[in-house]
């Protein structure tokens, strides 16, 4: 399979990057580094990945910008960044990426579990997760050909400690955890579903 | 209790403060109309609001202008309709009004059964609603001085007969069942729900 994984230089993108690229062809895209360079908040930059990859049979995201901060320092400014980033990033590789993908191909996007277990300091990122869930929905009963979309949703990652003391109780989510959501949705057959990982 | 309504001329602004009038003082809050002007897509507008009516027991958003159209029109310009008017209109009420509302007042903003249940043409709506309910569970364990936060979510409105085309399925939600989803909010004692109306 020929996958683009957006956001490959992160903590999950060069987790799958390993485990997959024996078998597929992976391409790497990322905001500074990769195959490709992209900023997904520049819906001109989303158009000029998919015109060099071509045709493609999955796209995975795991890169979603949001900002993390105290409650008191959101304002209609600090909340641009989830959501240009994280939520109209994702949400335009759907759009955008639909007039390349192959038919029954697959488009996995990342969410999280702050959806519907929130924590203090992420409150921008819940509501961009919350939107990119409901997409997925949504746009599951509008894609044509066969093509299918899917959510993964990680608590906090085992390969990312600094932000566990931001997660009180919530069990990390191994990387091996988070692969298998990925695979589920990429060499599965759902579509429209929010994958969680326990 | 000294209630804001955004929306007060719509469809379900108005039944409330039909039904609200006489017991409470109203402040009607509308794009075009009412007692203040407010275009929720824009942060100083609302501020402006909010400096107009001054503190206040209440705020409630019947407004949520979203996208409705076909998959194929939508894009990174017409998803941005939902995106600054019911995602990022409704939170800048809150992370604006935060900063007026009386202790132990209440936000109750609008989302709508599309956030779990889409359907074709509304993928808009879906975004904009799955983020708004993700916040308001956020806002609520943020809120200071017993600040509490909910969401309303109908399905169809009862007085809206022309989108019932649209909800294939969906009982229509009827006014009194609107209101009272309201009256559960801004009257009882719950925080970072969204309620359901049937």
């Amino acid at each position: 399979m020929k996958i683009i994984i957006v956001g490959a230089s992160g903590t999950m993108g060069t987790y799958l990057v390993n485990a997959w690229e024996q078998e597929h062809e992976i391409i790497k895209a990322s905001a500074h580094s990769g195959d490709i360079q992209v900023d997904i908040t520049d819906p001109e930059s989303i158009e000029n990945l998919f015109q060099q990859v071509g045709a493609f049979d999955a796209l995975i995201c795991t890169a979603g910008p949001t900002y993390v901060g105290a409650w008191k320092s959101l304002s209609s400014e600090t909340f641009r960044k989830g959501l240009e980033g994280k939520l109209m990033g994702q949400i335009n590789l759907v759009l955008i990426g639909q007039h390349y993908i192959k038919p029954k191909g697959s488009f996995t996007l990342i969410t999280g579990a702050l959806t519907h277990e929130p924590q203090r300091n992420f409150a921008n990122a819940s509501a961009a997760n919350g939107a990119v869930e409901a997409f997925v929905r949504a746009a599951a009963i509008e894609l044509e050909n066969g093509v299918r979309i899917n959510a993964v949703s990680p608590t906090v990652i085992e390969n990312s400690p600094q932000y566990f003391p931001y997660f009180p109780g919530e069990m990390p989510t191994t990387m091996k955890q988070l692969e298998y959501g990925f695979r589920k949705s990429v060499f599965g057959a759902n579509t429209g579903q929010i994958i969680t990982l326990h």
